[in-house]
């Protein structure tokens, strides 16, 4: 059937999806009300028609300028550097910061083909230098090439003028010693604080 | 962001897809173009729109019978019975299969209170009866649950009149005797055939 085969083929280009995962959440459409199905091709559609990236962070945005950018009591003297734009919602959530965001757009990545120019890096020199920024916070994934990326940055920024942070690495709340490995540990050791 | 947030709560409603899933097929989806997204959209509407159950068998259909039920070279006597829709494309691909189909849409499974009524069997009692089948073959899955519904149809389809028959059991295509479990091999033992 043409309109099966056709949504299959749309679902398996999704990450993670392949044909017979696509037939199962396909089955499971058909199990469910007309309607709910409507509602998510709409809340698909309306992904296209209404979400773009933000011009001064390159976040997702509705409108020109995201809402942490729009927002005037955020600080944007303070930039937190993240690869990808869904990594912005999890830094939100802690509630715990108050300057704005850069997107780099992905991670440095040598073996496929990713240099510093694939990257949101140029904006990210020019945000330094007009907005007079005293801090940038690199929160780079702990990944080897995001730890390339950070040195990167890192190389990029300083000679500009600000502070260059990174986030902590340590034990993750909630974890036993003896399950943390060595490297984590290490870390933890190395960037002990006074209690 | 309202729409970010529709869509993720959208996604996270189907099967093996959380919160965290979500936002990252939302991230793909931003990194290609707007036009695939727009597709998708669109052939998740079609399968709202344009897709129905066959009233013969319960397949997947664009009209009022589904493409198997209604080309006329099928055979109408032979009725393999399967648990689901999306099951009738494996069986339609081995192009070995020239009856027609009966999908019960689920197997009997008392934990999740699915009982007879629950299934298609009705129909497929009136299409015993009034298609005068001669041989319905029980395609139901190899687990603890498509056995228990296997053997319901086999009592409720004998007494009908046709033959009852189930698909073969035995060591699956390339693999080694040493990697299949032992009931299976058990199974390829008593089934075992003439060279």
């Amino acid at each position: 059937m043409p309109v099966i085969d056709e949504l299959t083929r749309e679902l398996s280009r999704l990450p993670g999806i392949g044909p017979k995962t696509a037939l199962r959440l396909i089955h499971h459409l058909m199990k469910g009300s007309a309607d709910d199905t409507r509602r998510l091709s709409r809340a698909i559609r309306d992904l296209a028609d209404r979400i773009r990236r933000c011009r001064r962070c390159g976040n997702f945005s509705e409108g020109e300028l995201c809402d942490v950018c729009s927002n005037p009591r955020r600080d944007p003297t303070t930039v937190c550097v993240v690869e990808e734009a869904y990594e912005v919602g999890a830094i939100e959530r802690t509630g715990r910061f108050g300057g704005l965001y850069h997107v780099l757009g992905g991670r440095l990545s040598p073996l496929d083909g990713i240099g510093p120019e694939k990257l949101n890096v140029a904006a990210l020199v020019s945000r330094i230098e007009e907005d007079e920024v005293g801090e940038v916070i690199v929160a780079t994934n702990a990944s080897v090439e995001g730890e390339a990326t950070a040195v990167y940055i890192e190389n990029l920024a300083r000679p500009l003028g600000p502070r260059v942070t990174r986030l902590a690495r340590g034990i993750p709340i909630g974890s036993d010693l003896e399950y943390v490995d060595g490297t984590t540990l290490a870390e933890a050791l190395v960037g002990r604080r006074e209690m």
